[in-house]
């Protein structure tokens, strides 16, 4: 059996994802809501604000009052009120009057407008100077100007920031329909493989990634859960297999996946009930002897035990499928910053190469081609890939397509941030 | 008493910064330390990985063994054994022999290199052709070349991303020593204020700030702790301050710090023990009204009520500042994202200007200037500055400097991402 008979490249492994299910829904408080995905669409309950607001301290007026104010002649205007904050002001605006407000608070009827404070004079207990015309609506929030009542106002598959969090907040939902966080499995496989808190003698190694893997899964809002190590032995680790499947909606298994002589990974995936092996194989360096297997409607992995690979892996390909599971509608974004590389790269073709690089502030930033210079420089980070130094000392990857050969000193590059 | 005596430039609020020192130290396991700032240096206690290690599956060598070797004209080297992945060989390696090796095994003394499986072929149970020299140390990470013992590995202040996590756990440490997780108080004020729970009658609006300024808080990897909505009394937004003062790293205050008819926030912190206000209006926009005081070793900030203005001022300025209780031993690179201009912005001279803007691809990018073409365009966002759609919409903000007095379209811009 040819162990690579199902090499794939990194697009046709990325068109799989839609293989897999997004996890179920539950329901939370708005304020543990950050860094969630939402799972229903929210609509507005009510206009928002729901009054028309003023948004400068000032005076309340009717906009046509103040048409051809200035500071030579400027339009005088009768007191009607005081605006109280929160308050509904029990009086009307007639044109040719003002009243005071602040910031937030609520027009009187019949004003349109506000006149920011630093353009009037108040000249007496009864009247105002205004020395600047504004136009409808100018300093004012109207009531239905932020959302309309049974507007959409966020669609299911969002990722909720601060600002999506606040906006549910002010529109009355203090709890939120989300899909839950992922439970992530993993398990470091290898004989040579030993717990941290042991000394490793000659040959040994301790588990670097049940932490870096737990740390990547973190990162992107998910669940880790460490299932230790499991020597390589196929029934060990089929068993660790089917509870890590059983307690988690995705199971990284580091090591053992290498055409090596004691390569169970692949084995053991198949021998597993409901599965079916995907991937063998990408055609991507670092990151060659990746497997995928769908368990159920799970996906399972199957990483290089080389530390550097295995992190390259779980960044590229592991946490977009993992944004499948968490509810995202849609393949997020990846936002890369653009940078200009320092020196040639070669790279073999036929596949996809993963460069770390060092980002450092552009010199010439500031130069005479200012408009044009990118303010970062990508620096690749010397050194062989294993060497996990070369990952402690880089700020992103650099991309390089199948069909590229290399790419040349200065090119402007886009790097994906680690 | 002028209210604005004392406003700043952005510049000049940020250089107050060191007047804060950072949060106390803590220990925790390294399982739980991503996204956490380490507190005290890190040093190897030993080599790593600590033995000559392959990268590859093959077979190790003597590499002098193996120049000349090609396809046309094969090394011919004997088996002297195989390597068990965790074992040391118990045979050494002399100059014409070879020893099967998986990446990750350990180098038989005398072993130097390893040449890769694909480049050779096994004749018989003894020996084994070679196509491809290779040099000394190829294919090969040397006991030392990661890491050397008792080399500062990790420093003091140093974020910890998945990698270093893992690092970390490489070498030994169970248990880092880091920052513990700054507390951040939040205080709404302001009458027009009711509970998310409650329906707003006119002039009443929903509590946002208390949940998107949490959002920007815990994003940043601090504690958020909501105090809720005071009333605008001095008393009990003294009370308030003291109590979160007493609880907490640092305070935001919402709302109230505007030239309104109540602004109690400078009143109020200038009455607290120990406190002294730093700053009392920001040349910026939006985000004029901000307020810095020092309590005792803390930072109190009065934000703009207003609830776009709140959160970009916590995440231009308020932000840095928790960096620094959290222990970054230097001002944390934000990395932006460059970006061309859809169209001209204006911008008042002597203020710095956030403008929040969509970013779009740019579909030139692959265009015959393909190495000139920015990946990305940034489209400023429509929008009275108040509507907190304006920052749903958005993906960053654009700074404008004092000095500006507005961009023109096409400008490559660097864009902070929201």
């Amino acid at each position: 059996m040819n162990h690579f008979f199902n090499v794939k490249t990194l697009e046709e492994v990325f068109s799989l994802v839609d293989q897999f299910p997004a996890v179920g829904r539950e329901i939370i408080d708005v304020g543990d809501a950050c860094s969630r995905i939402l799972a229903a669409d929210l609509t507005a309950g009510r206009d928002m604000p729901g009054f028309r607001r003023a948004t400068m301290d000032g005076y309340a007026v009717h906009a046509a009052s103040t048409y051809g104010a200035s500071e030579a002649s400027p339009a005088w205007l009768e007191l009607a009120g005081s605006v109280l904050m929160g308050d509904v002001p029990d009086f009307g605006l007639a044109p040719g009057q003002a009243a005071s407000i602040s910031t937030g608070g609520m027009l009187p009827k019949g004003a349109d407008s506000v006149v920011m404070v630093e353009h009037t004079e108040a000249v007496d207990e009864g009247s105002v100077e205004i020395y600047k015309s504004v136009a409808p609506l100018q300093n004012v929030i109207d009531a239905a100007e932020d959302f309309a009542r049974d507007q959409t106002v966020l669609a299911d598959g969002t990722f909720i920031r601060p600002q999506e969090a606040g906006l549910a907040a002010g529109l009355g939902f203090s709890e939120l329909t989300v899909y839950r966080v992922p439970r992530v499995g993993i398990i470091s496989t290898g004989d040579e493989i030993i717990p941290i808190t042991q000394e490793p003698g000659f040959g040994k190694i301790r588990d670097i990634n049940s932490y870096s893997l737990a740390g990547f899964i973190q990162e992107a809002h998910a669940l880790p859960v460490r299932y230790g190590i499991i020597k390589d032995n196929p029934a060990s680790l089929k068993t660790a297999c089917e509870r890590a499947l059983q307690e988690c909606d995705m199971v990284l298994i580091s090591g053992g996946s290498s055409v090596g002589t004691r390569d169970y990974t692949v084995e053991v995936l198949s021998s597993l009930a409901d599965t079916q092996v995907l991937v063998h194989g990408m055609s991507v360096s670092p990151g060659k002897p990746t497997i995928l297997a769908k368990s159920a409607n799970k996906p399972v992995w199957g990483l290089p035990g080389q530390v550097v690979s295995a992190m390259v892996v779980v960044k590229i390909i592991v946490i977009p499928f993992l944004q499948r599971l968490q509810g995202y509608m849609k393949p997020v974004r990846q936002i890369r910053v653009p940078a200009k590389l320092t020196r040639n790269v070669s790279s073999a073709q036929g596949r996809r190469d993963f460069v770390r690089v060092v980002l450092e502030d552009n010199p010439f930033k500031n130069g005479p081609l200012e408009q044009e210079a990118c303010p970062l420089l990508a620096r690749p980070v010397l050194g062989k890939s294993g060497l996990i130094r070369t990952m402690i000392h880089a700020d992103g990857l650099l991309e390089i397509g199948e069909h590229v050969e290399g790419l040349e000193k200065e090119t402007l590059v886009d790097i994906i941030l680690l």
